[in-house]
């Protein structure tokens, strides 16, 4: 038989029933008050989630979209400096590089970043800072407070993408000095893919430039907010979808959701390191390994279309690769959204079942067991 | 008690249950093979919408973003002419200038535009047209074949915005020399909102303009369409929601679809009429009455606020008001989509009811119902 699917990539996310459900049902008219009510829900609870009393933008379209609307709206600058020690903060820079004047700052994918490298840019006249939170190709967390910290002592506008963070993971804006940051509908907050949410802080708007897309422009969203409206015709499927998401992490609790974000990964690690597998990022004590993804090392003697094949054809489980020049050198697991401990150990075991054939690994799942008791 | 509601707006439409059922289900992998079949139907069929054997690339966001795709992939031209007669020519005008010299050639809203003014324009030195189709702020059909015989004298690009004719009313891309052409999916096609597809022949592509948006580069979509997949992350219930819809249209036919949005905008034409109501469009000889929304003059003695909230009230039928500076002075009835005979003379009868309280039409039903008899 053909197994249901169950997706363990880092985005987009396995749907808990109530949010699938949520999608079943007539459209309404995207300017009336029903949709103004459930605007103005997930506006307040996306809020708490960047951790920012600032405003919260809702684009229809990828977290991509959500980036360059971001970029492009505070574009008056005369350089950006952009962190990439991965692919999504390579994105950042060819986004940014339509726009101004961009310095990317360049490390080795998995290797933390070197703050002193940083400030070298800042100090040379960037007068923005651009960084991934959690970059997923990598699975790496970025330490977001600290090149906040060092954008400040420039004045420069810091512009975070928090797509795989924001709902799984802390993130203060706030508190850290983030003047804009960036989620994706389908990560941590476990909706659907096709929205994404764009929070700004008052200081941003120093930063507008008209030189923005027409369908990315924030200062058209802005000018909807105070209606709970968007300028353009919402994905409304996505909206009813978000909304029920961001209620049944009201109903968890924002606290422990990020404990169990932790802990879930921080099962993975445990079992990945019992059972003899090498974690891919190589964090220093400022960074951190992810606590929404996992990357491994491919072992030897298997291949990623081996290990990915047959977990699928057989578990019908699916777990991601790894990109560009990692294709076939890692293999990720994702735990975002609502992913509970029994996705997390069948898939372990799903895993350490198939590189035990290739002699690949030892058996582990006590160490992911133990972890999970505490869930 | 409180009624079902039923969308009678010009978009978003009313969703057949078989729609909204094929959004109740798991997410898949985006890179996997299931996706990709879907795609590939998606894009077959909406070639045939179109009319056209170029590509045809969809994209996670409204309508305006497929505009804004279409518009500054292939804004390397001196000069674009924008044709304006409604809020959507406008809007044209409004997106082409962020991207090249834009002339915008403005005509009342509601009349037809003037094909000499539009020709003066492209004599001048423009290098591209755009226009819209079919214009549902007036409920006015422009003549796009003949604004495309006019811009090829001139050998310059033409942009067609279909987003609120293709899949409902006759659209020949090819036969009539139009490069470029948008449609978004909550209209005619009968899907929710947050897709649109841009149909592109070889020839745009001598317009192609590195100085776009990246989420909206549509080299980047060109690239990943042998693959059946979107650069970033497409919105997937969406996708399936589209793949259902269009599975109904080659159901229906195109052809019988094509005749029963004109037979239920007529319908609604000749009851407005009958009913001493004025219609707003003035179309000539070579523009038409909108097939797929009808656009009627407030009449005297009732204000929008009386008839479209009353409507709501006791009917639960939402019809569209005016835009900008028609605000209170029109109503407008959609059609679009998977609208049947039972809808409209439903939503006729509710808009009649409430009318005759203020005095401000004569019992015409028998108009509407005549002409539904055909379908």
């Amino acid at each position: 038989m053909k197994f249901d699917g169950l997706l363990m990539i880092p985005g987009p996310v396995h749907l808990h029933e109530r949010i699938i459900r949520a999608m079943n049902r007539q459209m309404i008219g995207h300017r009336g008050k029903e949709f103004g009510e459930i605007m103005e829900y997930c506006v307040e609870r996306l809020k708490e989630l960047f951790g920012t009393r600032g405003d919260v933008y809702i684009i229809s379209g990828s977290g991509t979209a959500g980036l360059e609307a971001a970029i492009a709206s505070f574009s008056k600058v005369r350089r950006i400096t952009c962190v990439d020690n991965g692919k999504f903060g390579d994105r950042l820079g060819r986004i940014a590089s339509r726009y101004t004047e961009t310095d990317v700052v360049r490390f080795e994918w998995g290797q933390p970043v070197d703050l002193e490298v940083v400030e070298r840019s800042l100090a040379e006249g960037s007068e923005a800072l651009a960084f991934v939170h959690n970059e997923t190709s990598t699975a790496m967390l970025n330490p977001a407070k600290e090149l906040s910290r060092i954008a400040k002592k420039y004045n420069a506008l810091v512009i975070m993408d928090g797509i795989t963070s924001v709902g799984g993971d802390e993130v203060r804006m706030d508190e850290w000095g983030i003047d804009v940051a960036i989620v994706g509908s389908q990560k941590c907050i476990g909706a659907p893919p096709g929205l994404a949410a764009v929070a700004v802080n008052d200081r941003a708007w120093e930063f507008y430039s008209e030189r923005c897309p027409f369908y990315l422009d924030l200062a058209a969203y802005k000018k909807k907010l105070p209606d709970m409206q968007t300028p353009y015709t919402p994905a409304l499927p996505l909206f009813f979808a978000l909304e029920e998401a961001l209620r049944m992490i009201e109903e968890e609790g924002l606290e422990n959701r990020i404990r169990r974000h932790r802990l879930l990964s921080k099962a993975v690690r445990e079992w990945a390191i019992e059972a003899g597998l090498q974690l891919f990022p190589q964090p220093d004590e400022l960074s951190n390994y992810s606590n929404t993804v996992t990357a491994i090392r491919m072992p030897d003697g298997i291949t990623d279309k081996e290990l990915r094949g047959t977990l699928q054809r057989e578990y019908g489980i699916a777990i991601s690769g790894g990109q560009e020049h990692l294709k076939g050198k890692i293999f990720r697991i994702g735990n975002m959204g609502n992913v509970s401990k029994r996705h997390v150990i069948a898939t372990l075991a799903a895993v350490q079942d198939v590189l035990m054939r290739y002699n690949a690994c030892k058996p582990a799942l006590h160490a992911a067991i133990e972890i999970l008791k505490e869930l």
